[in-house]
């Protein structure tokens, strides 16, 4: 195998190769301290200072206000699904979902443990392959917050455009934090798992507006409550050291790239050099609505199993990995975060085209 | 500073070299693949591999009988305190608990939030210097489990022997698994944070038995059950992939010390020197009374504070990093893990002697 191949995985995914060699150095030897990145005491001054600029590049880079904390915890999105209505709600209190894929139905699930829930729009019935207008919904007065998935992996969508709602936003952006812009005041909480667009798995990123931090109820365990870690900087107890480094070096490469305005301009043009490719021919079908059309995970479908088996197969051998759609919809994906390089996508069109052409 | 110095912090600490050799180059291409370790989906072959590996070799030098499930779990020790009582208790049912420091009172306090406690034991007016014997402290016949921090970090203390009780066991043996032959037939769950003894912050090994598993209450979130992850192995969620790899390969690296009976002589070796060089002058003096001593954290004091801290700063100078005892009880600390090397502790206790009889 080449030093380096295409890796088109949905997460953990791709990440910027000067940052796994950095990483690599720190690991058998921080900063010529003689001890080892992933041996350092959370409490050292070394690793604080890691930690510190890891938020601090997060602040910068997404303009967070500082009425916002920014907290690394772990448990994945996956426990954000029941910590923000765990905090939030309680004593039937209402909260709106937008239901847009896999990760919105779990997240409603969760949520009916704790509160009132209102599902105000579901594109389950058309196979999850968009997301809705503002127009498509109402948002009841009385929640305390409207929750959406801002990127649907699986399904390949995304909103263009935040929800333009009067209520709090709450949202999980797992697959396309960082990747443009975003008015972090408009939301209540913003949280991400990190293995996609940030880093290692093993942190979530939180950010959360701090006159949130004092509606937990009195029951909810010290390690569940936000206030806990926002207190503590994320030292309340031992933080997942190593993928707070990453997520910080990350950010740094991340800035060195112009920022997220920058990269937003890179992401558009990798995405619409694959959707063109899908829709310059009848071999490729796009599974997504035009308009709900994701610039991080494209997903398509070729003319049989068959095909799509044999494309995902001939593009390993030819060093294009990860391609394979999710079990829940088949078909094919790539998955293309910041870290992606542009030239994998102009590489991978021009085998699309190539296969096309053989298969077609 | 040398390539490497000796580093005694409680956790994250020091692991063996070669295990962070071998991470920093799976790091930047995992096995050839042209792919970094931390970059590889957790579905693909490769982790799953890893994954499988790490739960074998655990199974293997613990003996674990095969009606327990070995999970790899995010959130730290501090989470099971919560989660521990919130499947397993419910409904006014009681557990028993024995308070032998700060890591047992934290348990405790979130218990409370989910059932009947009952502290049969506690050493806190004794500044947790010493955990009781069998005949100190009764269990009560309805309790559900008998819980038990088996080495106290902070305090120096650990069980010689586990508990004798006909109630289940409970342990966080976040400080001490791995370092001796343990009996997990007489444990319903033991947990431990892999950063003291098994790897880098931010993956909690849980070892549960299997008929606790359908026990959790109904209104329990899907990820705080301890069946979702054992009925997915570990893998409902996107796991913290990295450290479980590297608690692999500490694992592998014990096996080849010899495995756990050898790993238990080199760490008595290891403790009976620094006690020795504790109780052979009156100027230093143990924390833990003889018979709770661990063999994990050693805890000692200087004549006086301004003593101490020439000390610490002296033996930093030295190349000994992370001496300084705990917050709580001041003084100094040697945490001497199963990687942590036997000649750094024979450089210490010369050390010792040279500081005690130049300023004694």
């Amino acid at each position: 195998m080449p030093e380096r191949i295409y890796n088109f995985s949905p997460g953990p995914a791709t990440l910027p190769y000067p940052v796994l060699q950095e990483a690599a150095s720190d690991i058998v030897n921080f900063h010529d301290k003689g001890i080892g990145l992933i041996e350092l005491s959370h409490r050292s001054k070394e690793f604080m200072a890691v930690a510190e600029e890891t938020e601090l590049l997060i602040r910068e880079l997404l303009q967070v206000p500082d009425n916002y904390k920014v907290l690394f915890l772990q448990g994945g999105a996956s426990s954000q699904f029941f910590m923000i209505p765990m905090n939030l709600l309680g004593n039937g209190k209402k909260g709106t979902y937008i239901n847009t894929g896999t990760w919105s139905k779990k997240a409603i699930k969760e949520a009916k443990l704790f509160g009132d829930i209102d599902v105000a729009y579901s594109s389950e019935n058309a196979t999850f392959n968009h997301v809705p207008n503002d127009e498509e919904y109402t948002v009841d007065s009385a929640s305390e917050y409207l929750y959406f998935v801002s990127n649907n992996t699986i399904y390949g969508t995304q909103f263009a455009r935040m929800p333009n709602a009067d209520t709090m936003l709450v949202s999980d952006m797992s697959s396309d934090i960082l990747s443009r812009p975003v008015d972090v005041s408009r939301f209540g909480i913003i949280f991400a798992g990190a293995q996609k667009n940030m880093g290692p798995a093993g942190v979530t990123v939180v950010i959360i507006r701090d006159d949130l931090l004092d509606r937990s109820p009195v029951d909810v365990p010290t390690m569940l409550r936000y206030k806990t870690h926002a207190d503590k900087g994320s030292m309340f107890n031992t933080p997942p050291c190593f993928a707070i480094y990453c997520v910080g070096r990350v950010m740094n490469w991340l800035r060195k790239q112009g920022g997220i305005a920058a990269m937003e301009t890179i992401n558009r043009r990798k995405a619409e050099m694959l959707y063109k490719a899908i829709d310059s021919t009848d071999f490729f079908r796009g599974h997504a609505k035009k308009d709900s059309r994701s610039l991080m995970n494209i997903t398509f479908n070729l003319p049989t199993p068959e095909l799509e088996a044999q494309f995902i197969s001939e593009a390993a051998t030819a060093g294009f990995d990860g391609l394979k759609g999710h079990r829940s919809i088949g078909g094919c994906r790539a998955s293309i975060y910041n870290a992606f390089p542009e030239e994998g996508v102009v590489k991978l069109v021009d085998f699309m085209a190539d296969f096309a052409k053989k298969n077609g």
